[in-house]
């Protein structure tokens, strides 16, 4: 069948990641590799008791086919929402998506053209990765340091790329409690990032999904709350502060981009489930999603203290993690020379699993490299889970002192 | 903004179509403009009773994500209601997509290369238009007859093409009671379009969302139960026989073109929503659907029938249509000349709405005919609507015959 692919299905394979995942779904493995909330956050009676009133009453709409821009309600409560953390935007100005993925997809479809540059952050979200190179973008990853992206690099390579007579078209970031490595980027890098965007004419798309799983600190605006020239594209979902199940997402951006994102969005799927816009809807209008949301972050509070001490406590010498003040991973690079996907299958033999670096990084580095989600392990098994790692991580660190040695 | 988009995005427009039925929706206008089933089919009680006891027992799967493939289960269920239909499947050849606008988006992404050419029917169905523009497509309309495709003319395009150096890519047929014709694909013309198919080398994708709808006439077999060399994808979703409003479809073909569209669609949406997944599976497993099924049947024929009498009663001397033995369209043809866009805001005066015919031809042609469905409206009303409709007709075609005496 390979010869009716198209160039672009041809490259595509499936995620490294998510075909590991599947060995990490016995029971007797302790996971932190799973990208998935909480269900003991799903607030399930609430919506239990929406969906039955909501499709009895309204099935002439909720179980009809719903517009591609969204349901206006539902759009309605998200602009609400975001008006509160200063993102200013009308109706014209937002679209409902099947989920973020969605949204990354549709970003890809309406500005890429084969080899078109996209900076991201090295590492970044593998889906991201994916969709934008299933429309044959050039990727390109800028190393993330602990408070953003390194912008000097940043600069510096996109000058490279107009000299050099490539096309950069936009910057990917996850400025809050990244996936994969849970890091937070500063008010000051987010204020320099959207300078470089402006000299050098680009979009930013900014992918914030852990946004509101602060658990610490202080809040920092997102770059839609401080851009004043239409160029950021934010894209906010759902599935982490109330569930991924509904699919609900939102792509925020200029209005004349959210019209064509509409064009491109009617072809793709015509329109997000109506049943899933509408319950979404009335458990925002009629929850108390702030105290919701405060419970879960106190969830994931507790829940990455607990990993962050069980990996001082046994982690050998060397080895470095991050600390996030937010979102649902943290990441640990080993040594230089170690291989987290060599070490994955005695992992897997001691029953503790994790997801390997690598498929992070654009350019194939991180082999040193994990993370860690603390959000689905309980507290004990976080403890004895994070005891089995060090284990594997010694005798990993062992053998290359070893190989070094000879 | 128009700088930043991709030359794809450029050339994709918002649907005529979707815009002028913006038109349509006020209260005191019959419309027979809409593409929707009937709100009074769904089966909303047995809807609201499962899907409440499905978040309440069964959140941590049907609140959580899915997996790309689809749940197993539902895929089972689907498996074995095409196996009723002669056709044979296993799960490694279906994949659940976020209704079959997806399904037509995948294909598109995964065999479209720009310019490959793909053949259509003339008219077409205007969502697999876009979908296939989308991915600059060169799209090749196929007259069509009372009993499907004019065959001669499609092998005559395929040859003329590969002598002239394109590279033809598959053949996108509705054959069952299609939108927006209604018409069926007799048996024979079925086999020789598989026998073309393979000469050419050429893939096949059905898409049959109406197929389940027939009210009168045998029963004919699908391209997919009648392939013996795995050429054919099939598109089937439960917008038409359940409700659209779940947006749950299913693609079934080759194991290596469904493994390919796995990789496509984890970067398109990640997975269709698991609650969506969970209610249809659950509906199928449960539910009387072959009797769910009649129910829509007769509904869906009593209006028709409806339709066609009036048609019969109202409609001028030199008017034609389509006699669909299902589905939800009926398709009308006025004499050469006249002009059913230039006629619409005439028809919207005196309160009755259809569909505009050229949308649906890749040529452009068609300007003389019109998609009338019969799904939404009463009885009364389309008796009411059609007379309406029929005072419109009447004044277009003396004006064309003005305009041709001059």
């Amino acid at each position: 069948m390979e010869r009716f692919f198209s160039r672009r299905a041809r490259t595509i394979r499936r995620s490294v990641l998510r075909e590991l995942l599947k060995f990490t779904q016995r029971p007797e493995v302790i996971s932190f590799a799973g990208g998935t909330p909480d269900p003991e956050t799903f607030p399930k009676d609430e919506l239990s008791r929406i969906a039955a009133e909501e499709i009895a009453r309204n099935y002439a709409k909720c179980l009809q086919y719903s517009t591609t821009e969204g349901d206006t309600k539902l759009r309605e409560v998200l602009l609400k929402l975001f008006a509160g953390e200063g993102i200013e935007a009308t109706l014209d100005e937002i679209i409902i998506t099947t989920a973020s993925q969605q949204g990354l997809d549709l970003v890809a479809k309406t500005f890429i053209d084969p080899g078109d540059v996209v900076y991201m952050e090295l590492p970044s979200y593998i889906g991201a990765i994916q969709a934008f190179r299933a429309f044959q973008a050039e990727l390109v990853g800028v190393p993330l340091e602990e408070d953003g992206m390194d912008l000097e690099a940043l600069r510096e390579r996109i000058r490279a790329d107009k000299r050099e007579g490539r096309r950069p078209k936009f910057i990917y970031v996850i400025p809050d409690f990244q996936n994969p490595t849970g890091v937070c980027w500063s008010r000051e890098k987010r204020l320099k990032l959207l300078e470089i965007a402006s000299e050098e004419d680009l979009l930013v798309v900014e992918d914030a999904p852990y946004r509101p799983l602060r658990f610490r600190g202080e809040h920092i605006p997102s770059l839609k709350a401080l851009d004043e020239e239409g160029r950021v594209v934010f894209l906010f979902t759902l599935s982490k502060i109330l569930v991924p199940g509904l699919r609900v997402a939102a792509l925020v951006g200029d209005r004349e981009i959210v019209s064509k994102v509409v064009a491109v969005k009617q072809a793709a799927d015509l329109c997000t489930p109506a049943l899933t816009q509408a319950l979404a809807y009335r458990f925002l209008a009629e929850s108390d999603i702030a105290g919701h949301i405060e419970t879960i972050r106190a969830h994931y509070r507790r829940k990455r203290d607990a990993m962050i001490e069980a990996l001082e406590r046994h982690m050998p010498e060397g080895v470095r993690w991050t600390r996030p003040d937010g979102g649902l991973f943290l990441w640990v690079a080993l040594p230089e020379g170690a291989d987290t996907e060599r070490m994955f299958p005695k992992a897997l033999e001691r029953k503790v699993a994790y997801v390997i670096g690598t498929p992070f990084f654009v350019d194939g580095s991180g082999r040193n490299t994990m993370r860690l989600s603390f959000a689905i392990a309980t507290e004990e098994q976080i403890e004895e889970g994070i005891r089995r790692l060090s284990e594997v991580v010694r005798e990993e660190l062992a053998a290359v002192s070893a190989a070094a040695g000879l």
